[in-house]
């Protein structure tokens, strides 16, 4: 077993090179830091091409059991010291293993909202316009625990597989239908699957606790910076809005998502009476 | 008036030492990035040291607001160029002003209840253990979007005015009440307020929906790595969770603090029937 010491190595280069957003997009390839999110990619089929693997770093449980379950003969294995795993992982994880993975390439269309878990009653959340990747994962984080159904990026200014939002996912970004795709493409096809659609704004005139978000629903988001634009004003979408105390005027986005999802999420299960 | 260009200057050097920690700690001061930030300190009495202000930064209307509500003759203000503003402000920001104030030194028994919002109904939050100075503040602003009485960092490993902190609050902790203490401390202290305290555990056997959140009360949440101390699993403290479907489980720590602090503004609120 020849283990990779040299800086200069091809794949070891190219890898590196994953870290850039034209890199992943010229090679169609991602890189899964963490072991945690490596053992969800496999268990979701994600295509791994390669895992690099540290020996030395290689202490925790949860690599361990990544590695002894990579699938047969798929993904290559490749063995490197310290200091090129170190340059493989930014210098920020010390977990040992890091995949390198096709990238899923899921579009629009293939959203099948029949095949998801609440069939009847899909839950899909829209992020337009979003800068900052771990705001992505986290809002995926959120949205799996909360059970939607799908997460569409419209318009994104950050590519949704950068390797931020996957670590902020914890791996999640693996569990959930996610695709990317225009605002226009975005609404229309909200529209073709009938969904009720609820646009969150700072100003949105229905309070979200009295939004109905128990039947077919879409909830989009807008950037950090400028919130939603325009074509979310539509006549056949509804504002809604989270009550704003305090001298802000608005909550991080990934926070409005966490109120708004579990929201839904409390609306659709039986709502016994407040005890304590 | 003077422009300080040099990066020698020890009044620039004393500022820019600010951002360790140990610095605010020996200095009992810190510092604030921001025109938005600054103008929330300055609204709520923070006093003030110095402002330093790069002209050829100062662009935005924020920036020129701020400059202009200063207290008089409290705080002086030093004009720098640019490369001594890039140094002060980290290189991140770029709105040309930037404060250094006296740390706010508020003490647990200084946090006085009756005096809140909410009399007779407090909601405290908890933080314990804390690393991540972006945490605190993303608590902080959606703390003050869901108008939380005040919030407690107990046993933090991130100082409370990180400016990190101060930055992701938008400068609500200058707007709410805020302090650091023991965990020990803060336990006693909400016993003796006679606040119903809940502990956000990934465990949690009282769903968060059914926890009677209308009360004067406080919610405890743990730090991102190992969660709430065993102290919070005394008899006199609820154990809440949220559901959570998927493969991870839990939810970032602020995402979490969203969800729980709304909850309980909702039901606080006189809550009409859904309508859509």
């Amino acid at each position: 077993m020849a283990t990779i010491t040299s800086l200069q190595n091809l794949r070891v280069k190219d890898a590196v090179r994953l870290r850039q957003r034209r890199q992943r997009e010229r090679q169609g390839r991602i890189v899964i830091d963490g072991a945690r999110e490596l053992g969800r990619a496999i268990d979701a089929g994600v295509a791994l091409v390669e895992v690099f693997v540290c020996e030395q770093l290689c202490a925790g449980e949860e690599a361990r059991a990544v590695l002894e379950r990579l699938p047969d003969g798929d993904a290559e294995v490749l063995h490197v010291g310290p200091k090129v795993f170190e340059k493989l992982a930014f210098g920020d994880r010390t977990e040992g293993v890091l995949g390198v993975a096709e990238t899923p390439n899921v579009r629009l269309d293939d959203l099948k909202l029949p095949d998801l878990k609440l069939p009847g009653r899909p839950l899909v959340a829209v992020l337009e316009g979003v800068e900052k990747p771990g705001n992505v994962g986290a809002v995926l984080r959120s949205g799996s625990g909360a059970d939607i159904s799908a997460l569409i990026v419209a318009d994104g200014r950050t590519d949704l597989y950068n390797p931020n939002a996957i670590r902020a996912s914890l791996g999640t970004i693996f569990t959930i239908p996610v695709c990317t795709a225009t605002t226009a493409e975005t609404l229309d096809w909200l529209r073709r699957q009938r969904l009720a659609v609820f646009a969150a704004r700072v100003d949105g005139s229905v309070p979200y606790t009295q939004a109905e978000l128990r039947g077919p629903a879409a909830i989009a988001l807008g950037s950090e910076a400028t919130g939603l634009s325009a074509v979310w004003s539509a006549d056949d979408i509804t504002a809604i809005g989270l009550p704003m105390h305090g001298v802000a005027d608005s909550l991080n986005v990934s926070a409005t998502a966490a109120v708004l999802f579990y929201e839904a999420l409390r609306q659709r299960s039986h709502d016994p009476p407040l005890v304590r």
